[in-house]
């Protein structure tokens, strides 16, 4: 938001993208003391303050999950779903998940391990698949798409709620994984109970893509993407901001970062020209 | 001021110290729309703001300007005119000053030339020297406390007042400097109108010490202070932000580069227990 009403100003086209817009540590705050000007103010309405601010001039937000951001040279692709942007240039301020991999995931990723089947689903034609499916519709869908494509889709959901919109073809499995496992290329997926189903692909859907995973090529550090002071990743136009960018989790950080990495990247439009 | 409410909230005892809080280029804009949470506000509204904050929070602020920080190894020394102060860890937020260097300032910088008459004056025991006063006060009274140590003390005023509380043996001279003279130290300071006087010391008392010369021993880097994205200065114990670690000179970066160096201050005081 910081880095949106600050590029806003110098006179850009902007748009926001996301899945969901200031995390629920903010939200679920009793109290907010330490973000200079507010003091004895609740997460719920200093985030109500910030998204008025950012509405207030005018910012741009679409609800869609970016599941990857492509850098093209000139310009940078960016793919949430079914709609596709362009921009010159990406600010990533994606906070920082606290989900935990799954033993096997790291080392079989793009190995038949991935976050988006959108992307990678066509890969699988004719192929069995597993969704496990954290983000309820989301992965109702993601497995749906699959079942066009695929010899045999296992969904594995891992919240509460009954799976609605699945078609019939995929195969719900209420179990918890264990482990993934497979040589060179995924194999099968182990459950708690010992039972395992053979796989040539697994899909994981959860609410946020790890960063690596959302654009290719991006340099981490200690798990958080590499910036220089003035936000810049190793990708040339492409900036980051805020807890992705790593500790202190807090927000006049991330505030402060949004507004040097916006900033830079009206620096770098500048430039462009 | 982020800084000091972070350190608070920590648990931590601080002291705010300086010349003058929240600097005249906020006090003067009209409007302020890029620092998060509110817009449409005015200077000096979201200054009033700021310091109601620390205020509400208990941060003890003391009207002291600083002239020098000594690095002690275990603690800080703090210099500020008749007082001194120690602490365990120091956060520079000076700002950037707008002053511009006299010809043959730099250069002749500690070798006749210097910021502060209390700190250095001892030197000039019986020897000539001149006071440049821009901030009007304190440069006063610099140039009376010379006067008890010095031969002669000759006093240019750079603002329009009359000065009022110079003692009798300090010499008026209303003319513009035009440059600093000397070979290894100072031999004189010349005058727009080509007179020149014979110096052994001149003293330039500005609103702001420059920053090189209020840390002896802190390194630069193009004129701003050198921090890492911890805000750790190269000296350890010593953090700097906002405007004085570079550009952009922006309220939403300072706050949040307040609040990193405060947060890796307490860390540092947690590792030195």
């Amino acid at each position: 938001l910081s880095a949106a009403i600050n590029g806003l100003i110098r006179n850009k086209e902007l748009i926001i993208l996301g899945g969901d817009f200031c995390t629920n540590r903010l939200y679920l705050a009793p109290k907010v003391d330490n973000y200079l000007g507010f003091w004895e103010i609740s997460g719920k309405d200093l985030r109500e303050k910030f998204l008025a601010h950012a509405r207030e001039m005018g910012v741009q937000i679409e609800q869609a999950k970016v599941d990857r951001v492509y850098a093209l040279g000139e310009e940078f692709g960016i793919m949430a779903k079914d709609k596709y942007y362009r921009a010159k240039t990406v600010i990533l301020a994606t906070g920082v998940s606290t989900a935990k991999y799954l033993p096997g995931e790291e080392e079989l990723l793009g190995k038949g391990v991935g976050y988006c089947a959108t992307c990678d689903g066509p890969l699988y034609r004719d192929k069995k698949v597993a969704v496990i499916g954290y983000s309820q519709e989301e992965a109702e869908q993601e497995a749906n798409f699959l079942a066009e494509l695929c010899s045999a889709v296992y969904y594995i959901p891992m919240y509460q709620e009954e799976p609605e919109k699945l078609v019939p073809k995929v195969e719900i499995i209420r179990k918890n994984p264990k482990e993934i496992a497979g040589q060179e290329v995924i194999s099968k997926l182990v459950f708690e109970d010992g039972e395992e189903i053979a796989v040539d692909g697994l899909f994981i859907i959860r609410e946020m893509v790890p960063t690596n995973q959302l654009v290719p090529g991006l340099e981490l550090e200690d798990g958080a993407i590499k910036v220089n002071r003035r936000m810049e990743t190793n990708i040339s136009g492409l900036f980051a901001a805020g807890d992705c960018v790593g500790k202190p989790y807090q927000l006049a950080k991330a505030v402060g970062e949004g507004q040097i990495a916006a900033l830079h990247a009206v620096e770098y439009l500048a430039k462009k020209r």
